[in-house]
């Protein structure tokens, strides 16, 4: 019975607050194609990628929880099902990156970058979407450092993305 | 539409981690009735008050936040629907009082006193369920410092905490 | 050599950032006597006790840290040696309570309650100089809780601190 | 009076816990070189570059601060003249980056990546010490990303590092 109780698969969705229009719609299909596998997306919880993702998933009936640097539930975009305030800031990146059994990053600047960071150090799988430039793109199947804690796998599309979660995490998946 | 899709309410309810038998089903009670009211629960995700509300609240349908101190998912209670690894100790207890629109205090002792103070500092309104002892009883009507930013309303039963609720919060309640 | 290398005693000194004057006087007073016992003072980098404590430290050829809420080094008042910027808000309490071998605490409000909840919770013992009100006068002697992790040991003047001091810590002060 | 109270520059120097020898020892001639300039280190206090830093700056008479991961005092390592325990793990890595008036960054692997992205959100000038590898030595003179907000310089000798800091800061030097 807690078998039918334990929490839904978390991905950490990750990826800049202020991208090109083309990089929102990947963030969009990416949080469609995590709901409709019955995984609960959680992001930074403010604009751009994060709500790109937050409005793709949340319209596919998932769950969206926004950790937002501020400590007003009040700043996340409206597509979060949940909203967790911090009041650190920036120092909210390390705790996006634990929050996912596995991170998604697209694009990204030096926040995303720290995130990245975070989750190769505390052995988070990394899947990157490219094509959508910044920090995802160059590191696609590079390695942070000599730990071997994480992998950064780069996949080149929804699809690519699909397969290689269904590759890391099977039965855990739903659809 | 947004409106539809708004997030819900959402309690921290603060409490002991190893707190006598009768504290964890007065939480697992409160826990039901938030989950009834519609209201997403958030704790600290571990032991006793949090277990308690976790469960109640679970098992009436409701949706569970926990934030745990480690950095670990693994370390929540079971009935969890959604975990927030940290890795921040106990610091993270400024976490937990941010994470409500209103926080649920039973018993308590330094952790919990140190929750209420936050949600004090960030003019959470305090409801504290009495009965269970410590810092919860004792500070039930009282102000915690000369700001006005809060306030801590004593609740001698779950049908008191109910009618508070209501009072508070009326229309974005369910049932 | 290494003996001499090891770094002084570390005392946090907590309390309101805008008590009445005495209250800062006894702060000034405070910080005086830590310098003149060869000890490194901490604090939340802020006014009131914070300058105070800070102004009386350093005027005594002390060392004062200040752990300051914003991400923004000029925000600490201008008597501290070092500033320690946390872009954490209220959060950065855990911080400042962890900073001490030891607590001094004087009045204070919910942030110099949620500080003592820290140190106690962390086994700093916490010292608290009377006569300032707030939580400081109310905690004296009492327990926060089951823990037996720490105590709360009242003074009623800076001699009577200086005893407790030099009870506590012996041969690790100068003077 | 301020004037000759106010708090001596900062800076931040980071980079790997573990790395060559030859690391270490460059690690320890810029802890010399930047207590020689009067300047205070801030590090993250354990081992390698850190201790390093720490070793250098303390043996020239300088002012060391370590800002651990763990909540105990105990953990720095034993050049620290101050330790700033934090509790909160990896995510101490933002503190450590906002701690200075500016960085200095050394090899490093995806902890030191992570400091460096905060530096650079906040705006911290940061310079590299080139030739330990790591992300340090791939980044100098390049952009994090498009905002403008910081600079990395590289410099290839202490010489050069010491001419720019003469450069940035010239009048709050000293020696």
């Amino acid at each position: 019975m807690q078998r039918t109780l334990a929490r839904r698969l978390q991905a950490a969705v990750i990826g800049d607050s202020d991208p090109p229009g083309h990089v929102v719609r990947m963030a969009e299909e990416a949080g469609r194609l995590l709901a409709r596998l019955g995984i609960t997306v959680v992001c930074g919880g403010l604009g751009g990628v994060m709500e790109g993702v937050s409005r793709g998933a949340r319209e596919a009936g998932g769950l969206v929880i926004g950790i937002v640097p501020s400590s007003r539930l009040e700043d996340a975009n409206p597509w979060c099902s949940v909203v967790i305030p911090t009041g650190m800031g920036h120092g909210r990146n390390v705790l996006t990156a634990l929050a996912g059994d596995f991170v998604v990053a697209l694009g990204g600047g030096a926040g995303t970058l720290s995130e990245i960071c975070f989750a190769w150090i505390h052995g988070r799988p990394i899947f990157v979407l490219t094509g959508a430039g910044g920090w995802a793109d160059r590191l696609g199947g590079k390695a942070l450092d000599a730990r071997s804690s994480s992998t950064v796998r780069a996949c080149a599309s929804l699809e690519e993305l699909e397969r290689a979660l269904r590759e890391a995490f099977g039965a855990l998946l739903q659809g």
